[in-house]
């Protein structure tokens, strides 16, 4: 079999692969305190607990990890932050109750008033403070 | 449907994942030179051509993602690594011609003589010099 004829038949389907998850530690600077976003979780599992907004990879919409995790925070803030760093990798077994998993990690900043008229209308997010 | 029954319907074969790999750059240092272990591809994609060690988890046999990369580096090296670090995730929709992927890289350093009669056995991997 050659390379052409066995890309052809490759199905990644065909083989256990963990969830993949991107997330975000969204900082902000807002009444002198520096606060981080959490959201609501809506879903199961673990739904009601506060959490780093992320998500799923979207192969069709990314192309990009970087993609995945502005994507995700536009649709939870309205906006791209302007900065957006790669944080670690975590990942193993127990970490998630639907299976192994791995989550890569971002840090990013956004201006409070960049996102703030976006926010204000939503109800399972806060900005927590960091002390 | 309560969360019991979310996690007993879930089947994460009906979502689109990436491939996952975890990959490593192992230095070592050998007369008087910084090297890098390469491995000769055996298999498609990209046979015959040199590569970082590494491999997809394996969900029975790894429950971390340092148990991935150290459980690699060992069927590689016959050893494994006194230290291992993670560097960054790389991952996109173009980088492997399987599919969307992602891999977390680590780098790992070990005492040459500790692999050397494992290594010397073995013809598909080499010890690149840094410049």
């Amino acid at each position: 079999m050659n390379e052409k004829e066995f890309l052809a038949a490759y199905d990644k389907g065909n083989f256990e692969a963990p969830l993949v998850t991107v997330d975000a530690v969204l900082f902000t600077y807002q009444d002198s305190q520096l606060k981080v976003l959490l959201v609501e979780r809506s879903n199961h599992p673990e739904q009601g607990k506060w959490a780093l907004p992320g998500g799923f990879i979207s192969e069709s919409e990314d192309k990009t990890l970087e993609d995945t995790v502005t994507r995700k925070l536009k649709e939870k803030t309205g906006v791209v932050p302007p900065y957006v760093e790669q944080l670690a990798t975590f990942g193993g077994a127990s970490r998630d109750q639907r299976g192994w998993s791995v989550t890569i990690c971002y840090t990013a900043l956004i201006a409070h008033q960049a996102c703030e008229s976006e926010l204000e209308t939503i109800s399972d997010i806060a900005w927590l403070p960091i002390e």
